[in-house]
């Protein structure tokens, strides 16, 4: 299958989607995205993403040009161009062409698609520690900078991703939300992060099975801590067993990260 | 003139110059360039450039196809395609075109070619503190994220660029390095900054003129010293005469600035 992109308007097949290299999002690094799944041709969650997209261009003086309307629609039409039972749809608005190679100008709004599979429920994932803190964290922007260059250190670590803590306190993985559960508490990091659709909806769906709590988490707490989870759009619920060489639990997937992943899973099935 | 740029081994019109939206420059961040500038012809320190950007693509883990010579001929070949009594060039390596949108592949070489005019030398700048470290600050990545998305309020601070500081210690501006004068002391950080080839011929030239010493620059040190400037390629050499609400001196371009800027005009001229 050959997918189908869209760019400023038009269904463009993949090879033809270009665009000027004068665009600062390629000489700058300045743009914003959001990305979602489709299941079965329904996009999951979609007006939360709509809504988060909106809001990471006006935090960067981005104007989108393209109603909510409008891009609900091109979305919608993205998905039938692009039959799939698991589609990943990402968007994304760029700075646009700059005379100056500089200031932000009129961007240009992309929404690439393609079929993913989600990550295996039953395997946790083994963290790797890295101080930092993610630039203009609460948006969604395109600098993947560091974690990409610490990709090599990371296979070197087997590892499947980062753990990012600041001053003694953890925030976020490169993708993705982390969530601990002490003493039948569900607790997660409300500063420093990207605030997660899938995150959302967790805090939403289990507040009704555990204590939910939103607070800044220590490293020291995450390390110490009976479960530790992740959360994203292709990720669902996924357990983390280990972080550096530290063991969460036995190192398996915990009793109650399992529950919340069948809940989830359910949950979900409520948007379909 | 229609400028002319190059892609991949092909000289082409600005408006083809184009590239698949799945480089992860675009869609993750993930890329480095340099900068530097023509003059009647002659590209100034040349090798000095391609020495940087052949680290900064090393320590990015990204392998540049062509080889020095071949790098050289093609900046020779668009400066001729592209006549200007002074030409900006910028030459960017990409992350590449990743099936996963996020591993980083096979790089894309671009280069931009575009007629400039040096600032106004006589006319000393206005810089904005920023709290802020770049990520990978030895290396010229293409993360602008930050001092882009800060433009409005530089500009309603009436400032010129911003003056980046972390832990009490001055690093650089946005795009070029920092400079004090204190007690005939030519003083620049060697710290958490990119090392400017501008700065590296400062050196070497004011060497024969003052004590020159490269070492941490606290903030207050700055605020405090008898002048301040800052270099780069278009820039060259030019006075600060306020950062903040702290007049710099008298607030106009110094004394031994002055004469750095015409001892600088002179080295420079060596090069052509």
């Amino acid at each position: 299958m050959n997918p189908i992109f869209y760019i400023n308007g038009a269904f463009v097949p993949e090879q033809e989607a270009r665009l000027s290299v004068n665009d600062i999002a390629l000489l700058r690094g300045y743009g914003i995205f959001d990305f979602f799944k489709a299941v079965n041709g329904v996009p999951i969650f979609i007006e939360d993403h709509l809504d988060r997209f909106e809001a990471s261009a006006a935090k960067m003086h981005l104007a989108i040009a393209e109603s909510r309307e409008q891009l609900r629609e091109a979305i919608l039409t993205l998905i039938k161009r692009n039959p799939a039972p698991l589609l990943g749809i990402k968007i994304v608005l760029t700075g646009g062409l700059s005379p100056d190679g500089y200031t932000p100008t009129t961007p240009n709004l992309l929404m690439i698609a393609k079929p993913f599979q989600f990550a295996d429920a039953n395997k946790p994932m083994k963290l790797m520690l890295v101080e930092h803190q993610r630039e203009l964290a609460d948006i969604k922007t395109t600098n993947y900078l560091l974690p990409i260059w610490l990709l090599p250190q990371m296979k070197a670590a087997k590892a499947d991703d980062y753990l990012y803590h600041k001053d003694g306190y953890i925030t976020e993985s490169s993708r993705s939300n982390i969530f601990i559960i002490k003493d039948e508490q569900l607790i997660t990091s409300n500063q420093g992060i990207l605030f997660g659709i899938t995150r959302k909806h967790i805090l939403k769906m289990a507040a009704k099975h555990f204590e939910v709590i939103e607070r800044p988490v220590s490293l020291e707490e995450a390390l110490s801590t009976d479960e530790v989870f992740t959360t994203g759009s292709t990720k669902r619920v996924i357990g983390i067993g280990q972080i550096d060489n530290h063991l969460i639990g036995n190192g398996q997937t915990g009793k109650a990260t399992k529950y919340l992943q069948t809940l989830f899973a359910e949950y979900e099935k409520m948007y379909l």
